[in-house]
């Protein structure tokens, strides 16, 4: 007790799997944090509970070589009118809070009137969390995965095109590096519809959709070669670093090690904490197509990828190699304010389920693990209306101008909506027009949906635009960020 | 002799400074050797005209990190009709050619039918080469050498806001983060100007104009802080490192740390021959609005500091760190083609004054050094043509579409135009007008220019676009390649 060091230190990752809102997440954690006694409610964050939470800044970062987290732009872009969610961020970023405390339940407390956290909030793709399981494969075995994914809906249509092309290649030939670029260039392509089109979680490489100072390299210009299944195994190893064959396993090897290791080893290794955002509500809305459930097992196995690499026991990924030092692991499901409240429950059962189903398989004795349902920050009201007689509730929110797919196209959207007003903003800035709505979304369901579920296309969760009126002085609106700060802080700052 | 390998292998590095067009010139290049003897003009270069070339081909590159150099994008925009210049390359590019001929006057000959020579050619920015001379300047002396570019012509008229603004900086309070990005982001933008409207090339620091990865982050947050004259050397040196100038420092030391001691190290260090290339046409023609004699000393400074990277003895900056290994150094100016074939000499001539005034200053024992007038693709034909009753020597070519600032306002433009026409080129597809052009554009002067040359306005270079019906398998047209070719891969190929 007495070698207690007075100061604390976390490093707080943040991740989020397609369209979470990881970047609103980053804006409000660090709003409710220095702008806390301003309006905030963090009743369930004991520091401010309790009364021993001082206060926190914004200070310099340590690594000046890591983009700044644009806080200012982010929070100006949620409180200009009209309100709009941040842009979001491209590749790593980073920011530094100091928070200061009275220590109350500890030696501490005889020792220093207060004492600091520092906390290192560092958000990154979750694609590069994602490109971490890449590190046991083989070339061989990476490409029969992908190829199992480039066959399957809802990939298949899209990529019939690419593996045409791919088929009429001779993996032994002497490799065509401008052909090698142009399929690369196509299969990276795909990866960009998959992500920015079908919203899905699994992109690998992960680095091609966003490449940095890495665009135009070699390393970068590899693809699956999914006819890998046909060739003979010896003829394979034995095929020469010129061959088509052997460029590419080159080309996977090196980007393993010079893409995957390296961010590995700088920045996955020193953090301590991470959360991964996660939306659940997308893909149950994905009904109308019928790319429901497929959205669905796309979340499924991102998770699971995901696990893998928090996971130290036999099957985990980095049983040999230095192990991360991540004690404590935050799902939470983002969005709860665009559904009604009593469905909160049945969003966390849902995402308890997609992660234990892989977790029961995993050692996680090292890691505290915890799942939420969150609004980073707030868009909606709830309430009560009057449908068919019945007292229901509801969410009253503006619809956000740039709907996503699959929302615009949800034939359903009527069933739902109950009263629904348009009114007129006066903003001349640039003409728009926000569209008030009150509707009841609809139920989730407790567990992972079933195929007839699906057909019931009982969902309509419309993607709202922030409200008016918030102040970047004062704390935003939100649900359950305080037992966010409460499992992620609150064991540092007693 | 005997232990002499029989493979060859060569790392050359081409860097340009401001406008030189040094895609064209990679591009032509790579064209002449892998096309030689298709039309190709190589009558210079020994082992074409001794006939021991056999011949060159483009093979995978070995640093599978960095972006490849894009000949494909470039050789079919010089082949497209209409023609253009290739698009510029940002960054660092690679591209690896296999030169094989027959040795004909070593030992080697009776050992083997043929030898190898490999050419790896990496294309970075002149801006990474200007910086390393800040690794030898504290953030003082880069402050104070920064306040007299930014106070003088023609830097100063757009620097008066933002000087402005620093002035009323106390060096010594808290740092505001905010402030800092807000400053840095203006002093990047001034940058910006004097690269890309003014054609300077003493852009420091580089990274600032050309971000790639470090976009956003605090380590291309700083700028020179002119007021640092004014400040006491004690309090300056005591000064914390969370106050203005504290972080100001830091992040300027870690500039150098991080970003030019990198290149440094990482590239420059495994050069073994250098190609710089220099447009010393465009500042002759800046007369119009008085800016030619700044442009020059811009031109000239540039060059001091790049000669001082490559000399060894007390005063140049590689003394104590490990020596780069380069032996030869070409200075090119391009852009030959733009004046009639009697003014090469003076064009020579005048590079020699630029070069030597602060060559003879430092120790270049390890290095061969040539300059030479080259056109790396030749966008002109010359002939003679009868103005005013004499005979005079003209070019003839297509004006470039989108002039610059220089030729576009040159208000002599008429003096020197000696037949203009038209010609409608039936081109739908951009539906572009080729206009072609004879003119006599002027003597270039031997030495550097005096005040009362300027007054003259006797120039009238202007930007030609690449000739139409050039063949992407032959050997594009060009001034002086071959003697590139000779001084920098010849006497690998004995």
């Amino acid at each position: 007790m007495l070698n207690r060091t007075f100061d604390q230190h976390i490093n707080l990752a943040v991740t989020g799997l397609s369209r979470s809102g990881k970047t609103a997440f980053i804006t409000s954690l660090v709003n409710q944090l220095i702008n806390e006694g301003n309006g905030s409610k963090l009743s369930f964050f004991d520091p401010v509970h309790q009364g021993s939470f001082i206060a926190a800044k914004r200070v310099a970062q340590k690594n000046l070589s890591i983009p700044r987290f644009d806080y200012d732009r982010a929070i100006t872009s949620l409180t200009s009118e009209p309100p709009t969610w941040p842009e979001p961020t491209h590749g790593i970023s980073e920011l530094r809070l100091a928070i200061r405390y009275q220590p109350k339940s500890s030696l501490l407390k005889y020792a220093a009137d207060m004492a600091t956290l520092t906390l290192d909030i560092t958000d990154y793709p979750g694609e590069w969390l994602l490109d971490l399981p890449m590190l046991k494969q083989t070339y061989e075995q990476w490409s029969k995965q992908m190829h199992n994914l480039l066959t399957a809906a809802p990939r298949d249509k899209y990529a019939k095109g690419f593996l045409a092309k791919v088929a009429t290649i001779d993996p032994f030939a002497i490799a065509d590096e401008e052909l090698l670029a142009e399929l690369a260039k196509e299969y990276t392509e795909l990866l960009h519809t998959f992500r920015y089109t079908l919203g899905l979680s699994v992109i690998q490489p992960g680095r091609f959709i966003l490449p940095a100072e890495l665009a135009g390299a070699p390393i970068l210009e590899f693809f699956p070669f999914p006819n890998l299944i046909d060739i003979d195994g010896n003829d394979y190893q034995n095929a020469s670093d010129d061959s088509f064959i052997g460029m590419l396993r080159a080309r996977f090897i090196e980007y393993k090690e010079q893409v995957v290791k390296k961010f590995y080893r700088q920045h996955f290794l020193r953090f301590d904490r991470q959360i991964v955002l996660a939306d659940c509500l997308t893909p149950l809305n994905a009904c109308s197509d019928n790319s429901g459930p497929e959205s669905f097992a796309d979340l499924q196995l991102a998770i699971d990828m995901i696990l893998e690499s928090y996971s130290y026991g036999k099957s985990g990924l980095f049983t040999r190699l230095f192990s991360p030092k991540i004690d404590k692991l935050l799902f939470a499901a983002t969005k709860a304010d665009h559904v009604t409240s009593e469905q909160h429950a049945p969003m966390v059962s849902l995402l308890n389920q997609l992660i234990y189903s892989s977790k029961h398989k995993l050692n996680f004795e090292a890691i505290e693990m915890k799942t939420l349902a969150i609004a980073a920050v707030k868009s909606t009201n709830s309430g009560k209306s009057v449908h068919k007689g019945q007292q229901v509730s509801v969410i009253q929110g503006f619809r956000e101008k740039h709907k996503s797919k699959a929302s615009a196209t949800s034939p359903s959207a009527e069933k739902q909506v109950i009263g629904e007003q348009t009114s007129r903003d006066e903003i001349t800035r640039d003409e728009s027009v926000r569209e008030k709505i009150t509707l009841f979304p609809g139920s989730v369901p407790e567990k992972l949906p079933e195929t007839a579920f699906w057909q019931q296309s009982a969902f309509n969760f419309i993607n709202f635009a922030p409200m008016s009126g918030m102040d970047k002085h004062q704390a935003l609106p939100h649900i359950r960020m305080d037992q966010v700060l409460q499992f992620l802080l609150a064991d540092k700052m007693l």
